[in-house]
């Protein structure tokens, strides 16, 4: 399974793609920073990650678009702009056909690290392990943009398990839904 | 000038086209409400806004696009739904090369009522005068766009004349900004 993962911002925004394998092995594929000026129009700025988005879908074609999942208890201007990148990242990926899904920030920060309060450092840290790299991704977007990736590639294979066993436990129950 | 003004949601998204006139009156020229399904995927749905828009623009070839600006002082839901509905049509309004523009909700309502904290029935009671509707535009989500289309045609000269003024008056001190 290929992933883009991608950790929306205005002014940086990280996209990762991974290829998730058998027995869980992740391998890095892409990563790139989107920049926009932040003194640029908003439509501008918008315009110009959806192309990238775009570009980089068609490039890689990716099985699935995984996006972080936007809290609004934080700073209220960064949350209004990692909404907006994140709905064109979204509208991106479907105009393509491509799947889309969602992750907390402590969901990826449990899949990569084993904490849902990891710091920074510690993502990146293991970002750079789990995908066998020589040097730390710079800036923490892109280590982010890939530890989205990597936390699907790992929690869809669990998910679709415990769902079976939860099918197959309702079947021999009896119970219907 | 025409503008198409946005009230943007997932579920129902107000779009409104008006020309505005000399001497500030202004012309309904079209207005709609875009549905999407609550159960559907987020990514189909940002898509099918972005369809919608990207239709509209087409078809009446608004001057500007205005949206509502988003706060997050409200329900965390509602307004992530609102800031995604949002960038999607900025990113439409940008990639068909027509300007975008941003007000508040209460600039909206201080524009057709006098009062920044006007209801919404009073809002649409002033949108239905103001276009000399024969009916109440409904529902609210439609009236809002109409609103916010009115607001930008009307506070866009008083802006333009305000910055000359200044323009002007800064000439006259030799203050150079």
């Amino acid at each position: 399974m290929r992933v883009l993962g991608v950790d929306p911002g205005l002014t940086r925004c990280g996209v990762g793609v991974v290829d998730g394998g058998p027995g869980g092995r992740c391998k890095l594929v892409h990563v790139e920073v989107v920049r926009t000026p932040p003194d640029a129009d908003i439509g501008a700025r918008l315009l110009a990650l959806d192309l990238a988005f775009t570009a980089a879908i068609a490039q890689y074609r990716p099985d699935v678009v995984a996006v972080e999942r936007v809290f609004s208890q934080h700073n209220v201007r960064t949350v209004m702009g990692t909404a907006q990148a994140g709905a064109v990242a979204l509208t991106a990926a479907a105009r393509a056909g491509v799947r889309v899904a969602l992750h907390t920030p402590s969901e990826v920060k449990a899949a990569v690290t084993g904490n849902g309060r990891a710091d920074k450092a510690q993502v990146t840290t293991m970002v750079t392990r789990l995908l066998k790299l020589t040097e730390r991704p710079k800036p923490a977007d892109a280590a982010d943009a890939l530890a989205l990736a990597i936390c699907h590639c790992w929690r869809t294979p669990m998910q679709t398990k415990m769902q079976e066993q939860i099918a197959l436990a309702q079947r021999a129950q009896g119970v219907k839904r």
